[in-house]
This record gives C-alpha cells, sequence and structure tokens, in this order.
C-alpha cells in the first residue's frame, strides 16, 4: 500500500507538493476550505481525494503538508497532529511564530511537527500554476527545534528530497532573521523605489523612459502578487524591522559620503558590493567545479535563443544563466553557469556564432 | 566627400559610436590620451585616423563627440569649440555642471554645444566591448539650453538617430534630478543591500543560500563595473542626495508601518507598486499597439531557447523579453512583449510546446 499524504491548502505550494508526491507514487488526499478551488485541485490531479473537512483529510495519513498563509498554519498542523498524523510539517514564509504556537498548545505532540519553508514559488498564484517540478534544485529550508523528534525530521528531509529540494536546518528565529534580509525587506524595498520613482513621474512624464535595465531588474519584484505579504510582515514583525534598519542606517551612511563628496568611502562600497555579488551562490546545489562563462550580448531577439540553442545541442547544462543589464544599457551580458568540464567546448561553440567570452570560477 | 567626425575618449561609448558612424559612412578620426587603447581603436576600425593631440583630432571636423568620463568632459569640449568645430556633443551621465561649464568658459561658442546622454551601456568596459549596434532601440537623451543653436541641436539630433537611438529633449538640470531617480540612487541602493546581505554572511554561512531570484535581480547591478561611479556622484552629488533622501523617507515610513503592523498601509504600499512596475515603459520605442503575453516557465535549461526559438520561427520580434523571479523562487515566468497583431499565433506555438500563456495589454 502506497503511503498517504494529506495537503492541508490547495494552492500553487500545496498543489505542486501534491502533483509531485501523486507522480512519486504517493496517495495524495487533499483539504481547502474553498470547495472550489479543493475541486480544481482534484481536476489537476494535484490531489486523488478531495475533502471540505480539515479532520477527514488528515485522518490515516502518514505525513501532512500544511500549506496555508502563514496566519492559519498552526490551528491547521495542530488539529493535524491531534488526529494523530504520525509527521506534519509546512511551507511557510515565517517560521518561529508558527513553532512556537504548535509548542503552545498541543506541547505533547510538537516533536512531531516540523517547520519548513521552500525557497520557490512563482510569480502567479494558484493551484492552476502548480508544477510538480517547481522544487527542483530548490533550498528547501527546515527548522526543527531541540524537541523535534528525529524521526520526523527523517521523514521530513526525505519527503523534500523526494520534491528534488535540497535541504537546510536552521533554527526557527534564524530562518526568520535570514529571510527577513534576503526577502521581506527587499521586497519592501523594490516596492518602495518603484513608488519613489513613480511618484515623480507625475511631475516628468519621461521619467520611466530613462529608465533602462538596471532599475527594471531593481523593481521587478514589485511587479508580482502582494496577497502573501501582509500575513507575512506581520509574522515575523521584528525581524524585517531590524533588517530595514539595518539597510536604512547603511544607505543614510551612504548618503551621507555622497553629500560630503567621500570618494574612498563610495569606491569602496561599490567595490565590496561588487565582490559580493559576484560571489553570491546560485539556488541550486553546485558541483564543486563550476564556472561562469559570460557573453556580451546585443538586445535583439534571437540571441537568447543562439546561446542557449547552442547548450543544448552541446549537452552543456546551464547550471544557472541570466543576463545582466548594465544599469543604463539596453544591451548586456550574458551570465552562463556551466561545469568546468563543459566550458571549452562551449566557449568554443559561442566563438563560432561570433561571440566574445570570458570565463572566471565560481567560487562556493 | 564624406563628413568628418571626431571621437574624443575612444573606449566603450566613443568607440561604439565610431563603429556605428563609420557603417553609416561617416569619416570617423579619433582621440585618446591613452594611445594604446586608441591604437587599438583603429585595430578594431572604431576609428579610421588617430591623434594623441586633441587639437589635432577636431581640426576640420564637422562635429565631435566627447565621449571621456565626466570630470574631463568640460575642458574637452571646450577645446573642440575653440578649434572650430561646428557642433560639439558629449555622451556624459551628469549634465548640468558640464553644461554650465561650457557656458562660463566660452559663452560665446556655448550655442554650438549639445549636451547628451545615450541610456545604453555594458556591463563590460572599454573600446573592446564597443558595438555598433549600442545605441539601436535605446533612449538618448539631449539637453540644449535656451541658448543652443537650433541647427546645432538637429544635427545632434539626426547623429543619434543615426545611430538607431530614440531622442528625448529635456532641460540640463532636470536630466540630472531624472537619472539621479532612476539610475544613480538605485546604483548606491542595489550596492548597499548587497553588502547589508554580505555583512550578515559572515555570521551566517547560510544566508546567501537562500538569496534566490528576487534578490539576485535587485542586487544584479551592484556587479557592474565601479570606476564611472565616483565621478557621476561628485558631479550629481545634489540630486543624487536628494533622490536618497526620498527614498530614505519614504522607506523608513514603511519601516514603521511594519512595526505598528499597519496592514493597509502595506498593501496600499504594494499594490501602489505593483501597478507601477507593471506600466513602466519599455526602453525602446513602442508601437502603440504592444502586448505582453506572460509565459510561466520552469527553471531548466532550453526553456529561453525554446520560447525565443519559436518567436524567431514565426518572425515574430520580441520588443522585450525578461523572466520575472518570484522573490523566492527559482521558476519564474517570462515576459514577452510582442506587437498585438503577432500575439494571436505566437500564444497558439507556445500552447502547442505546452505552456501556459496570458496576455495584457501594454499601457503607454
Amino acid at each position: 500500500m502506497s503511503r498517504r499524504v494529506a495537503v492541508v491548502g490547495t494552492g500553487l505550494i500545496g498543489g505542486s507538493a501534491g502533483l509531485a508526491l501523486a507522480r512519486a507514487g504517493w496517495h495524495v488526499v487533499g483539504h481547502d476550505r474553498d470547495p472550489q478551488r479543493l475541486a480544481r485541485a482534484k481536476e489537476l490531479g494535484a490531489v486523488s481525494d478531495a475533502f471540505v473537512d480539515l479532520a477527514d483529510a488528515v485522518t490515516g495519513a502518514d505525513v501532512a503538508i500544511v500549506a496555508l498563509p502563514v496566519s492559519q498554519i498552526a490551528d491547521a498542523a495542530v488539529a493535524a497532529l491531534a488526529a494523530g498524523v504520525p509527521v506534519v510539517t509546512d511551507v511557510g514564509s515565517v517560521k518561529a511564530p508558527v513553532v512556537a504556537a504548535v509548542d503552545v498548545q498541543v506541547p505533547a505532540a510538537a516533536g512531531r511537527f516540523v517547520g519548513g519553508h521552500p525557497m520557490a514559488g512563482s510569480e502567479q498564484d494558484g493551484v492552476d500554476a502548480a508544477d510538480p517540478d517547481l522544487f527542483v534544485g530548490a533550498t528547501w529550508v527546515l527548522t526543527p527545534t531541540a524537541s523535534t523528534d528525529e524521526g520526523a525530521l527523517t521523514r521530513v528531509r526525505d519527503l523534500c528530497r523526494t520534491l528534488g529540494a535540497e535541504v537546510v536546518t536552521v533554527t526557527p528565529e534564524h530562518h526568520d532573521v535570514l529571510v527577513a534580509l534576503v526577502s521581506h525587506a527587499p521586497q519592501l524595498a523594490a516596492s518602495t523605489l518603484m513608488n519613489v520613482a513613480n511618484d515623480r513621474e507625475a511631475e516628468h512624464r519621461v521619467l520611466l523612459r530613462l529608465a533602462a535595465g538596471g532599475f527594471r531588474d531593481m523593481t521587478r519584484i514589485a511587479a508580482g502578487h502582494t496577497g502573501i505579504w501582509p500575513d507575512i510582515l506581520a509574522a515575523n514583525r521584528e525581524a524585517v524591522v531590524d533588517a530595514l534598519d539595518a539597510y536604512l542606517e547603511s544607505l543614510a551612511a551612504v548618503r551621507d559620503a555622497v553629500a560630503r563628496g567621500d570618494r574612498d568611502f563610495l569606491v569602496a562600497l561599490l567595490e565590496r558590493a561588487r565582490a559580493a555579488r559576484r560571489n553570491l551562490p546560485t539556488g541550486a546545489p553546485a558541483p564543486s567545479d563550476l564556472v561562469e562563462v559570460r557573453v556580451p550580448v546585443p538586445d535583439r531577439p534571437g540571441v537568447l535563443a543562439e546561446v542557449t540553442t547552442l547548450a543544448g545541442r552541446l549537452g552543456v547544462n546551464l547550471v544557472d544563466f541570466e543576463v545582466a543589464h548594465s544599469l543604463e544599457g539596453a544591451a548586456g551580458v550574458a551570465v552562463l553557469v556551466v561545469a568546468a568540464a563543459d566550458a571549452p567546448a562551449f566557449e568554443a561553440g559561442l566563438h563560432e556564432l561570433g561571440y566574445h567570452t570570458s570565463r572566471t570560477a565560481v567560487e562556493s
């Protein structure tokens, strides 16, 4: 008999997990308090059985995955634990308040709850965007505590790996500080930057026509769905405020350096950031010997196709791919991360197509 | 006899202009105070004649393009005007101090100087990265003043159009305020964000592994060359400080809203930014009837090639192309801007390949 997983909340993340686990041979049952969304999840094959009642869904499940908005996770996890599900996990973007709430409400069962957060998503919402490969190569953070059962942690880790993710384990509090820095505060910074520029645009219609690649890159995440953010910001209030304070303090110092014309300060700032950005690890698990092949590309149709088609033709796996625009440029440079062993053939192919390339080692 | 242009400063921008103008039938002469760079420009065909002496280069030229770092522009422009060049322009990232300095130094000749700034560049420096198509589709800002000769302005405008750019005309002061908002302050904001995250990384090696697509987008420009910035920040000090102050003030208000749990404020902020970002005009000149085709794409090799190859096969011109990552996701959505007339065939082709699409009008 196949193992049974209950997916509580059949949106993008729950639906994607359901599709992936069904593919891996699990029996997937689903619950959602929205009957239409639940029916759609079943229609799409994300769940095999659909229950409008949470208790019905979790009864008999070997594991429950709670994929609800942050404010609703603890209650659902507690219900699943109370119903006797041996292992319960969640996928919320904030961990400490969730883990603490479960601990307070069902102290005897809290060891069977393992907080989790896949660093994966989509600009699109909802089960219609669900994808069984959503988590492949993604980092999945698990946040066990001292009271977490080792067996429960192992089973959740195995589940994440079944979904194709790479597991990283940190404490709930640590997780919340980290995502405040690299996700929650940056989202607010991007939206604010977009608004500041847009406020001026009321005076100057021409302004945003001058916004080239760099500005577009910086504000891109401001275009995403906003629905999840109020909950996240409320749940992770303290860490987000701390991260914004650190950013505001640093940026105020930069502003003062500009005001007093402190060239040395500004050069050091920019050089330090440049080195850090170039060493930013890629999300996917990295073989030890990766290199970056950098290819200046004009901004015309067909370039991306040409480069990526070449990679496919040569059997070169693009571990990472991005087009870096200069702040003021339409043209850019394609940064292609490949295994060092693949690089010579790949570069030779690019040269044949008329591209220039340069190669640098990727530091881990 | 072909018209003669003097390119003063044979780096990336000067070299690219030289290549493009040579292709358009101009006789291009060049000057650079670095003899090696000058020789390399000639070797690459960016200039036909190379002069280590500025006066020799500009003598007899119909127009001079000063493509030097901001702090060196005014002196070179004045020298060209004094040598009798009928029309002189530049490509510096800051305009008001340059235009004012020319005005003060040679008031009688200043009408023949037209300040300019192509919103084009490359992550790479130097004449080896020069590209005759660098300016195709780019916005080129010209900053005439009340004393500018109409004939000089017309000739510089025609020159920009020869290079493939779309000309926008604003005052020098206005230009400087605009680029402070969409280029200079954002560069500092990106570098600072990268540094704040990186400073924490000393404590937490895991931090940057959690930095997914959104953070990478936001900090991408921090990876670019830093050399031009100290000059730009010094020359545009006041406008950059004002832009940073506006950003700091707005972000501090956002921080306070998070701290007091002001859900309504945060929702309004995020929704306003989302609408503004979605309406951000593309850099290229837009036909009146463009649409955005949005295609959710998994993060695997070959997707970009598949989509862009299809566009090429169907003869669909991708007016704009970007992959928007969710803040926490490796997967994303390809945003493809095409003419409305091309959209149905393009979407049908995408559906055949198994992609989902959605279409929205691009507001101008």
